[in-house]
């Protein structure tokens, strides 16, 4: 076990699921502190991508029932190849299984897949060879109701509980474009055999935005905040770039100023929340890896102890959704566009000339009337064919007149584009805490510390009485409790020495730790630990909410706030 | 459909899950406005149950391994029954489908339910007979993993999550009682024929904090807040009593401190919310309706147009759940409680004669000593019995020594006891809206009005420009911008007349509502408008972050912070 999982696991940030019953892979629990900080990523994720943005939060069912996941595509495409060893039994994740042991990426593909297992003789790690591989699907699936029940499957992502509401969405945003309405949610992928800890899970955490554009208009007025803003950028060529977003639009690197407008925003959020700028970097999809649904999707990608992961995709999934779920569920999911002003165009009309078409047609004249004049084709060898009742009549242009009219046209239906930026909260959690854990000396020790942004820390301030004993431990508790009433994660502490404690709350990650001691009695006054460089200063009791705030909000120097102690 | 659904679903509060599919009973969607209501009460319910007490959150995953549910007693016990037709295979829920025919309450055994349909020969809707009852067990099942795979269930309560952890949580607390844990999040329930809306929800959303204590001190420190607070309690036998808290553990109607303090602390949380008063009262389980972990349990049950409904269940849970995870796990889940001084004792030894067992026992001597030495119970007519390799032994007392001797203990191991409240946050959402969902009549006209308080409003600011172009509208942006930067839900609307918008925030619950009119430019001044009044006041719009934030957190009268206009 390596030095930070066994801390994460002994102060109480990850453990094993299920632990007393053997555990099982690719579940995790969220111990107080890990939920601590996975929540504080959602609060700072729903300031970036919620509140400052022209979008809504809603919450849709994690159980879905199976009419969407077919219009979605993800009964018969969102599948892994798995291989059984015919001797033991064990079932693997082909790609996967093949990569270990021959070190080649390969397609997902039955045929590939079958291919290499018999050009390389691959075996299972028993020696049995492989049955034939299987497509699985990675849903979750169950039944609702009882008997038979109904076909029902756990969301492969929260997206899709957007697409189907999209007409109530576009309802509540009066049909103006663009808007984004965003998911915070449990998601699920059935992996075949999940080795990875929590970078791996069946049952995880996204934070999805669908951002609803003109398909014409793919742009944002935010972008230039972004437009010199630089980060590396792997194209799907695996060509690292480092040139500004602005930049990477004009060369046409980045298709198009929506998506660079949601790189550089999804940059800015990962730093702010913790993720270091040099172990971050966006990486384009190569043309075989996109999901089925995607026009361009780039990932941002952290540097971890398992290498680069994905923590973000960012994908332009143009009109698939909308697309899909009309076709299956035969509503209209596109928007009446208003022009800015009326258009005036020329349409071209057909009029039948009853007197000629009645005595021809007989009882089908008045169909086939109706027919000629809702026709929008065009004329060949002076005849045209219009269809009634499932028979085709060659109609001549002696039989109708063609009318050109000038008409006004207000707008158009449009189907929207949809960008999605769509956060994985488990592997930025565990990013997180990877990029904060540190050790350093002091007083000739060794020391662990963690190096959260004060605003993302699950106790942001612990109280600690010099002595745990009256009047020390009093005050200690009216402290945590005026710091909790104000919103600051505060915990009290008195069990232990006064260096112990310290070392306890710079493992775990508290930015601050205020104490109380003899001269506390003396002038109201308290020290205030910054954990990063170990020096305090000391400052009046009525203060400290103030200059916590404005610590715990920004990385100012406490000494800017009161005199050096010690 | 009456007038507050109508409103629900048109104003993005509620909406029919998977609705473009032809919807599916027992799920709901959380529109935007649904979702900041929910989030907001979520947050309340954290401010009551966990900062401010001795607790902690988790988050576990919601699919759960089978073992988990056996020890919990799921598997077996967590059923209805259901009635199928013969004829059009219609399938019910037995004791809801007499009640509702016969108007009588049933057990639900398959053997009552089977001779209720046959002495009154019930018949399905459409004529047919019914088959032979059947248990339906009301968990979600899937698989997990791929082929045959490992059996695995929807959680139908977030606490098995958190029974499971017990030992890093005692770890985490430094097994010191008493601790709250508790868990937010989705639960599952697949109910056979849910028909109530939002009432009977098959996915829905609980808060529960399971409270571990030693089982001989059910109090809490808190309780002197709650003495003499008083709701209507209607005990078991179905009797109501209006006394105080206090008074009503006194007379033994509340089992113990413990459950009257979160009797107590519920009440003031839910009103806190926005339940009325006067709409809620507390009920005691019938011994036959406790479920099989309680000992004993109160519903805090709200009013509606669906009767009283539970929202809430609190229960003493005794040390069920421990005991049965340590007997499935073998896991010891218990704690050691030092006592304060150690404690002297007197004990009794056996201390057996080899000189004398040896030549009678021989070859079995050893082992009968040894059980001799460990045996523990009474001497009678001059014998003790003890058991080896399957066979009694009786051995006379000549054969052994009593000693007594004296030792110190420490404290002892404790498998504490859980008190759960526990949360139903739909039914409590919609109990709120219900409750706060009013109609007046302003300016001659009868207006729609949500009176949310004010804490609990999703959009809890409307700033509105008086007229929809520049200078206003700037403006308006500006001052939404600011607000949003502390943290205020605040939306800026310019479509309609400015009495149109006044009414649409009145009907989504929106508390005030501030204009941008001539005189901002002139003065730099703004109103505010209070709903539920419809009075204003105009104040400065440099003051107006701090009016705000007064007032969001208060029920203060407007008129106290500033000058009545119009």
């Amino acid at each position: 076990m390596t030095d930070i999982t066994e801390m994460l696991i002994r102060r109480g940030y990850l453990w094993q699921s299920f632990e007393i019953y053997g555990g099982m892979a690719g579940f995790v629990d969220y111990g107080p502190l890990g939920n601590g900080l996975r929540r504080n990523l959602e609060k700072l994720w729903r300031e970036y991508f919620v509140i400052n943005e022209r979008a809504v939060e809603i919450d849709t069912p994690t159980v879905g029932i199976e009419e969407v996941f077919v219009a979605s595509g993800h009964v018969s495409s969102f599948t892994d190849v798995a291989i059984e060893c015919e001797k033991c039994g064990k079932i693997y994740r082909a790609d996967h299984y093949i990569k270990e042991k021959l070190g080649i990426e390969t397609e997902e593909t039955i045929d590939f897949i079958s291919e290499v297992l018999s050009a390389y003789d691959v075996r299972c790690e028993c020696g049995g060879r492989f049955k034939e591989p299987e497509n699985f699907n990675l849903m979750f699936s169950t039944r609702i109701g009882p008997g038979r029940g109904k076909n029902g499957y756990l969301r492969p992502e929260t997206a899709q509980g957007i697409f189907i509401d999209f007409k109530r969405l576009a309802d509540y945003f009066r049909d103006k474009l663009p808007f984004g309405v965003c998911q915070i949610g449990r998601a699920y992928r059935n992996e075949i055999s999940p080795r990875q800890g929590v970078i791996r899970l069946r049952e995880f955490n996204q934070a999805e935005l669908e951002y609803f554009v003109h398909p014409r208009d793919k742009k944002h007025p935010g972008f230039e905040r972004y437009r010199d803003f630089q980060i590396p950028l792997v194209d799907k060529m695996d060509e690292e770039h480092n040139i500004s977003l602005g930049k990477a639009v004009e060369k046409g690197i980045i298709a198009h100023e929506l998506l660079a407008y949601f790189i550089g925003r999804t940059a800015e959020f990962l730093i702010d929340a913790g993720l270091k700028r040099e172990k971050l970097r966006f990486r384009q999809h190569r043309d075989d890896e996109r999901a089925h649904y995607a026009v361009d999707c780039w990932d941002a990608e952290a540097h971890t102890s398992y290498g680069w992961i994905e923590v973000v995709g960012i994908a332009d999934r143009g009109d698939y959704d909308l697309t899909r779920h009309t076709e299956y569920s035969r509503e209209d999911l596109s928007i009446f566009v208003p022009y800015e002003e009326p258009v005036k165009v020329k349409v071209r009309r057909f009029s039948p000339k009853m007197g000629l078409i009645g005595p021809k047609f007989k009882e089908k004249s008045k169909a086939i009337a109706k027919a000629v004049e809702e026709y929008n084709g065009k004329i060949s060898d002076g005849k045209i064919i219009v269809r009634v009742d499932g028979e085709e009549y060659e109609i001549e242009n002696s039989l109708f007149e063609v009318v050109e009219e000038e008409e006004f046209v207000y707008g158009e239906r449009v189907v929207p584009h949809v960008i999605e930026p769509s956060f994985g909260l488990d592997r930025i959690t565990y990013a997180i805490l990877e990029h904060s854990f540190d050790t350093d000396v002091v007083d000739g020790e060794e020391r662990r510390v963690l190096r959260l942004k004060r605003w993302m820390a699950p106790v942001q301030v612990a109280v600690l009485p010099l002595l745990s004993r009256e009047p020390f431990t009093s005050k200690a508790d009216e402290i945590t409790l005026k710091l909790k009433r104000v919103g600051i994660f505060t915990e009290k502490d008195d069990s232990g020495s006064i260096g112990r404690r310290y070392r306890r709350y710079d493992e775990i990650g508290t930015p601050f730790c205020i104490t109380v001691d003899h001269q506390t009695f003396e002038d109201s006054t308290v020290t205030i630990r910054d954990r990063d460089t170990t020096r305090q200063i000391r400052v009046k009791e009525g203060d400290l909410e103030n200059v916590l705030k404005e610590l715990l909000n920004s990385e100012r120097d406490i000494f800017e706030f009161g005199m050096p102690f010690k």
